[in-house]
């Protein structure tokens, strides 16, 4: 949302080269020739496709930044690699298998403990530094207001706590100081050693784990940067969650731990399943829910799922889960500070307000969306997009100034939700509890809401660690738990109105704080579109049966009604405002397209004719063009396909070629048929850089399976043939800028929007 | 594993044809002629393609029984089914939308419905039934022992409930009689009315998932008397389960109401999702599981399981749980007899004891699943197999001998299983947890561990609807409460010892109880080698974050040391064994072919020229072979691809054309190229039978690619080209058969059962 994050291409030029296996030479001599100009040396496809087998799978140059990667190669590679492990023999060789197949268990078991680690650390620091906003504690400067008045009664002030002032005024200053201090601090942080720690990283994560590379996005400084910003950010008390920025620390973890072992660190597929596993981690640490961190993982983040990968999600979320349990930051036993138990049971007539909590939810959920976009887009083209920290600033002071005149804004957000999650009975938060308040506490509830919105939509986007699910989920809260209290006074003034035949006549009926979970639930659905995942993760902080219809329905109302107002949650839409590459393989295509209406046509190709090339022209084409690939045609005569090669492969196979003794610029290049030049004696043997069974189809083919070649295979390329005759490529780039199209997402703001989309698509790679 | 089960080929010659649509005509009548022979109405591929768009998509007759189903085109078809409803204008249209939008949750919420009040009788009557054998109430016959002593004190004897006798061998021979009876009534019942309704119908539902017609299978019929026999097998005491039964009751449940709704019923892919969505159902009130079942339908039944199918699976598990919950079988609130809890936690020197038990599990899976193999084996080539119902009468009886003398043995296995879960703190069920008889109690379950798998491993295969996780369980418990019942002895007679360093000084330091459910997770995890969802089920059974490490633990050691002895669990045994045509889409293929090595080559292939086709030739191709489709071809010269046609739509399309006027045998058929004789008038447009856009790849492609497009984009055949020219064809049937090769399964039984399987693979369709 920031110019800092459009993909520039100033890496592109860059080589980040894998060494070359030695096995491997581009440079062939002629040894005889038949008659008719071809190598008698000429390969038997059958067999020589074998004897390339595994060596070629190790050609690929390392991916360039900003590209998207090739699944089927990956995993191909990967294969191969086990293939050349399995032949080893003896004790060596079951060791190096054994240890091989451990090295996954080692990276989640250590993903899963740093995850716990982290979350224990970010939870009890900025806690400490929010209360540090108020006062100190006498016995020890590093403990929090909750550890320094441990075992003194709640009820009674705490003498070990020395608040700094008594005054209003000049704590409400205090207050206001601090807040944007810890912001900019935490903005200053960001802007001088990690700019990709902002936001929560969780649109940028999910586009990597569709497939495209973004170097340094997880790396160490992002992971330490975001962890200390994030603890800042919090404490600042600005409208954002550590949620969703949790993901992004364990994610980065993941990365810095496979680096480790040469198997993840050079496989990008490889790499990305443990990033898989490090995403469940996260939300099992930041909602105490391992179950849900692993059916997030795989229905929100994730874009291949394996049966392994969810197996060791489950183990990381898991180990993640025991360790943040063992550390115990809220010394209550619990995983989150806002788990959750009702002994009472939902009577049938609370599910009309149920369904009223989820439609709002729904509409909540759409309203936040379309601001926050909105905000972002008009942030993204002012003047302010240059001055950051002003910006952080700004939004920290006007936080500052309102939360401080409402409890429910001033309270930590965890604190606040867990409180209006409680039941009634033996307490009293914020005399949330007390009947003769309830219509002020409710005008307070909904202004808290109403102000958190728009604190909300302000603060996601600016230039600090910050996740939505929290503030969603206050918003939520506040409102449910006004209906909840509404409903309560409603059915203790007229007990005998037909609506509460079903209460008992004596005790209480209605129990306000489920209304405010079931209105939390259905706001955080609203704003992200979860489903499954989030009915899980709300199941496990209940922990019963009970209330898993209403959430339920709930989640299912408030993802309808936010779908009529547009498909798809913020993330989608982040995605789709920063044109991040992103094939989403959950969303139906349903066009009547065939593939011939959306390729790049031949005649707007640039071919490799295979019959009449040297290395100049090779040269010259990568001069003048800067098309990612190439594909190889037998002549321009008769085009008919041989193969594709990738820009980066060539690039480097020329620079190897040039270096070598015999080769000129007229040498010609060998791509497995005829040689263009008869007189030459060396030649450059291209075959092991070129994709030579590249996936192609014919280009009457429906676009929906098109589609599905590109989602489910992975592929980056496909190119249509018909009768063996190139007719025409089709890239990502172009499936994702064909499908701009088709969504007329111009509806949003014009055909301005997508042009810009266009322009963005054309910095990306095939 | 029976003859009943191979599938025959006597249903392949009953066309079951759907109504054709009247648009669509294959005659076509020659309107003007160019030159060379072509038409000059030739198609422009390009718009001709739209053109055809809709109406193409409907050509498909309907699938035969036993032949492999079309996933890229059933999903097309709904695809287009969609835009055309989309189309539709107006409050109809909407009302249309909607209505079509909420069929899919009308029938997972009645599945849900049916699987809760369904597993709820089975629960009841087969308890009922059980109880039968030893005396009935005299306050009504209808009750069970337990609802006869309801409110009555567990300790005092009940006087309610009337013995038939008080003599130890006549009770003997009542409960042998009975459990003959019993399981004999249930064995004619399926003999007669369902056969499909024996075993638990896993594997089956596994490959119909896959892709797989078997008619009848999901019937009423099955679905009656599956569960009638199900409650009477259950009752008989045999050494059997009623959760994999559950899976396929639901299962059946799906197939009958989505019969209601075309858009279901008329797709074979969109029915897919209902199934899965049923499975969840069925796991969840088998084991009170409502997310565990979720995982089980995506881990272990389903083959596609999209985002839409989980958050279905998920309703329909929730539905389930709750209206199994309301009707409360076991009168307890909870939703399975064996639903855990414990209070003690677990300590560190326990993982050596769980550690344990985990590879015992896996050891117990890996010897069950071998012997029942093997007896299946030796059960489907001996005499026996003509004699279903004798060999039910001979397993009863040594079943209720040998059981009616162990008391762990002679209870219901549910009942056994929750008492053996159980802490002992103030219960004392079967002596269990007296200290002094504590020899004996380990002596009496270790016995009935090793009774209990003869016993499971001669049952699952008995013509009788039957699981077998339950058994597993029982074995796992049994040895696990030994296990736990001696080292508690070990720890009260040597407290001082340094493993016990960390017991607390006094009260009880071990939980037998725990070790019975580590134990009984280890080997369902060794019999069936689940994982995730194993783990899931164990933790909603405990509900607490406690255990999971060691159910964790115990689950991977089982499955690794399962897996040592033979990848993949007893349903993947059955689906080879039995020959079931299942390409599994979670194994890895990880061999060094390529196409070219594995596809039927052109030479070997029967195709239809486009240039040179008549209806009579046709026919002549049509009864010369057997094939289940045909490449076309340009011409037999240069062999270019132009499409596909399956015989199925082939037959259909011949047998119409030859009713229509102006077509005889010498008629040629268009194909979108020439046609073959330029004097007809009339000619038979074969177009809309054909695929004219099949999936292709370079014959050098290697396999593992090709696996992939198999298993991921669902595809029934592929074509191998070069250049455009044909050169060979691989069919899922090829793939299973080079699959049997590489596994090298003969290691099983030597060279006679791979090439049984290659027999029975030769039945399949492409």
């Amino acid at each position: 949302m920031n110019s800092d994050f459009t993909f520039k291409r100033k890496d592109l030029n860059r080589r980040t080269a894998s060494p070359l296996p030695s096995s491997i030479s581009p440079i062939g001599v002629r040894t005889s020739r038949s008659n008719d100009g071809r190598l008698s040396q000429e390969p038997n496809v059958e067999t020589d496709a074998l004897d390339w087998g595994g060596d070629v799978l190790e050609r690929r140059v390392a991916y360039d930044n900003f590209t998207t990667i090739d699944w089927i190669h990956d995993f191909a590679k990967e294969r191969s690699r086990l293939r050349k492990l399995k032949k080893k023999k003896g004790t060596r060789g079951k060791w190096l298998q054994v240890s091989d197949a451990t090295q996954a268990w080692i990276i989640v078991f250590a993903v899963g403990l740093a995850a716990g680690l982290i979350a224990a650390l970010i939870d009890i620091s900025s806690e400490w530094l929010s209360d540090l906003r108020e006062g100190y504690c006498t016995t020890g400067f590093y403990l929090n207001k909750k550890f320094c008045c441990w075992e003194i009664d709640d009820g009674v002030s705490c003498d070990y706590w020395h608040n700094w002032t008594g005054k209003f005024w000049v704590s409400y200053i205090i207050y206001i100081v601090t807040g944007i201090g810890f912001a900019v601090t935490s903005g200053i942080l960001v802007k001088l050693y990690a700019p990709y720690a902002i936001w929560d990283g969780l649109a940028e994560v999910k586009t990597i784990l569709g497939g495209f590379i973004i170097k340094g996005f997880l790396g160490v400084w992002t992971l330490v940067i975001k962890s200390l910003g994030l603890i800042l950010a919090v404490a600042s008390g600005l409208s954002l969650g550590k949620e969703g920025p949790l993901v992004h620390i364990t994610c980065c973890c993941g990365n810095v731990f496979l680096r480790l072992f040469p198997k993840y660190s050079q496989n990008e597929a490889k790499k990305r399943e443990i990033l898989s596993a490090a995403s469940a981690g996260g939300i099992s640490v930041a909602f105490g829910a391992p179950i849900g961190g692993v059916l997030f993982s795989l229905e929100e983040v994730s874009y291949y799922f394996s049966d392994s990968t969810m197996w060791r999600s489950f183990f990381c979320a898991m180990v993640a889960s025991v360790v943040l349990q063992m550390v115990n930051p809220f010394r209550t036993g619990k995983l989150v500070l806002f788990q959750a138990s009702y002994n009472r049971d939902w009577h049938g007539f609370e599910m009309i307000f149920f369904v009223f909590l989820g439609i709002l939810g729904g509409l909540l959920g759409a309203l936040i969306i379309r601001l926050n976009l909105r905000i972002t887009r008009i942030r993204n083209t002012s003047f302010i997009r240059h001055y950051p920290i002003t910006e952080i600033v700004i939004v920290a002071a006007i936080t500052a100034l309102i939360s401080y005149l409402n409890i429910f804004m001033r309270v930590d957000s965890t604190e606040l939700i867990s409180n209006l999650f409680r039941e009634c009975e033996g307490n009293d938060y914020y005399t949330l509890c007390n009947h003769n308040t309830f219509a002020s506490n409710v005008g307070l509830l909904i202004v808290a809401a109403i102000l958190k919105i728009v604190l909300t939509v302000l603060t996601f986007g600016i230039q600090l660690p910050a996740g939505i699910f929290m503030p969603s989920m206050v918003v939520g809260a506040c409102c449910g738990r006004a209906l909840g209290i509404l409903v309560e006074a409603w059915q203790r003034y007229y007990p005998t109105f037909w609506l509460f035949a079903s209460c008992p006549p004596e005790g209480s009926c209605i129990t306000p704080g489920t209304y405010a979970l079931v209105g939390a639930t259905a706001a955080l659905g609203g704003v992200t579109r979860m489903t499954v995942s989030l009915v899980v993760i709300m199941f496990e902080l209940t922990g019963a049966l009970t209330y898993v219809l209403p959430i339920m329905i709930a989640v299912m109302l408030s993802k309808w009604v936010g779908d009529a107002f547009g498909k798809g949650g913020i993330y989608d839409g982040v995605i789709k405002l920063q044109g991040y590459p992103f094939l989403d393989n959950k969303e139906t295509y349903n066009y009547d397209f065939i593939g011939s209406q959306v390729m790049t046509r031949v005649d707007d190709l640039v071919v490799i004719p295979a019959n009449s090339t040297t290395l100049d022209s090779l040269d010259e084409i990568m001069q003048f063009t800067d098309y990612k690939g190439f594909p190889v045609v037998s002549s321009l005569r008769d085009m008919m396909l041989i193969g594709f090669i990738s820009r980066n492969e060539l690039r480097f196979a020329i620079d190897q070629a040039k270096r070598a003794d015999g080769i000129s610029g007229s040498s010609p290049c060998y791509f497995g048929t005829a040689l263009p030049v008869l007189e030459a004696t060396a030649y450059v043997d291209l075959r092991p850089w070129m994709d030579m069974t590249p996936i192609t189809a014919s280009y009457k083919l429906s676009m929906e399976t098109v589609m599905e070649l590109f989602r489910k295979m992975g592929i980056r390329y496909l190119l249509f043939v018909q009768n063996g005759k190139l007719h025409g490529l089709l890239t990502k780039k172009d499936i994702l800028r064909h499908l701009a199209v088709v969504h007329r997402i111009q509806r949003m703001d014009g055909e301005n929007r997508f042009h810009s989309l266009n322009l963005r698509l054309n910095e990306f790679d095939s």
